[in-house]
């Protein structure tokens, strides 16, 4: 059995394991995702100072062992399905049940779509984490990959901000900004977390900013 | 017969053409893309005092009517096959014989991959309104988006500026910012072209300092 004894061994472990194993990922749910959401959780749980580090690093790397494209009907499950998925990975790396119970509850309850509420520090720390990467310059990029990879416009080329239309982020990327990634803030369930998400959605208004200058019409007041 | 006689018809007899006759358009081809490129073309044209407006107009709507994706290896011709399509299509709407040359060589010599020296104002300015397009917040999503379709990755993630490895942008969307985008101010043919390709390239580093801040990394010299 190959039992991890050490943070770096653990980490490596984990990092074949997600590459061997992923299911469904594109560039927005790869490794290097899964290694952003590790670096966020860790510097959330030094700023809460709590939760099991060894259980919140298993859950960063392996919560989207199984993921489901954004338009896919059976989205909310994908969670459940990753969860299942990782609890035979972290026993195989000698987690005990009580551990493996916890990385799965983190990985079923760090899902928007799923709507499970986190009980443990772990699960809000990962969520948190997770969440982070949808804003920022990151969150950017993510959107708008995920808008190219389902042919998805970036906007209303008539009214890019809905100032005289219903928001539909079905059609437009960057209605989603206003309909969910910019109000992501008041949904963090840490406050290292919200602190850092808010820093982030002020840098996403500066991105708009800067996209109304090249349109040549005034920024939204999202 | 459908002679455009007034701008505003001639426009909306191009944007019905455009969206009627397009071939393998994608959400960064798209009639948004088009009408993007024109408003940036009317603003150099503005600046620089000279060249056709109409001429500019119908090449700016229909320099895309064919467009090949950027892993076709037959994408150098996507801009011959655009301007073919393009003939008929103004010489209908009432443009003479110089005109739809003119139209044509505009669409031909657009094109990055063409490598076709701009002869006239009106091919200059298209190919610099439509360089503008994949610079600053459009250029940023335009970069994303392609990246998502392609399943391409964002950056490296042991060293997503490139520090210590050949920049490599067949693997690494943002490679292609330090490769190609960024230098494309140097490229430009307009003096008016060119100073609104700088601000948006200022736009752009102000992106990377974000996406470095994200990444808890020192941003890139690019």
């Amino acid at each position: 059995m190959d039992i991890a004894t050490t943070d770096e061994t653990l980490r490596a472990a984990l990092r074949s394991a997600f590459a061997a194993g992923v299911q469904g990922g594109d560039s927005a749910h790869d490794l290097a995702h899964a290694e952003r959401v590790w670096a966020n959780a860790r510097t959330i749980r030094a700023a809460e100072g709590q939760g099991s580090a060894r259980v919140l690093m298993a859950a960063a790397y392996l919560h989207d062992l199984v993921s489901l494209p954004k338009d896919d009907p059976a989205r909310a499950r994908a969670s459940t399905l990753a969860a299942a998925a990782a609890r035979p990975v972290v026993l195989r790396l000698g987690f005990d049940e009580d551990e493996a119970g916890a990385v799965c509850h983190a990985i079923v309850a760090h899902s928007f779509s799923a709507a499970v509420t986190p009980r443990t520090p772990e699960a809000r720390m990962l969520r948190d984490a997770d969440r982070l990467e949808a804003l920022g310059a990151i969150g950017i990029a993510r959107n708008f990959a995920v808008s190219g990879a389902l042919g998805q416009a970036f906007f209303d080329p008539e009214d890019p901000f809905a100032w005289h239309r219903p928001l539909d982020d079905a059609r437009f990327a960057l209605d989603h900004w206003a309909v969910k990634l910019l109000r992501l803030p008041e949904t963090m369930c840490t406050r290292a977390g919200r602190r850092l998400a808010e820093a982030r959605c002020a840098d996403m208004r500066a991105f708009l900013a800067m996209l109304a200058r090249d349109l040549g019409t005034p920024p939204p007041e999202w």
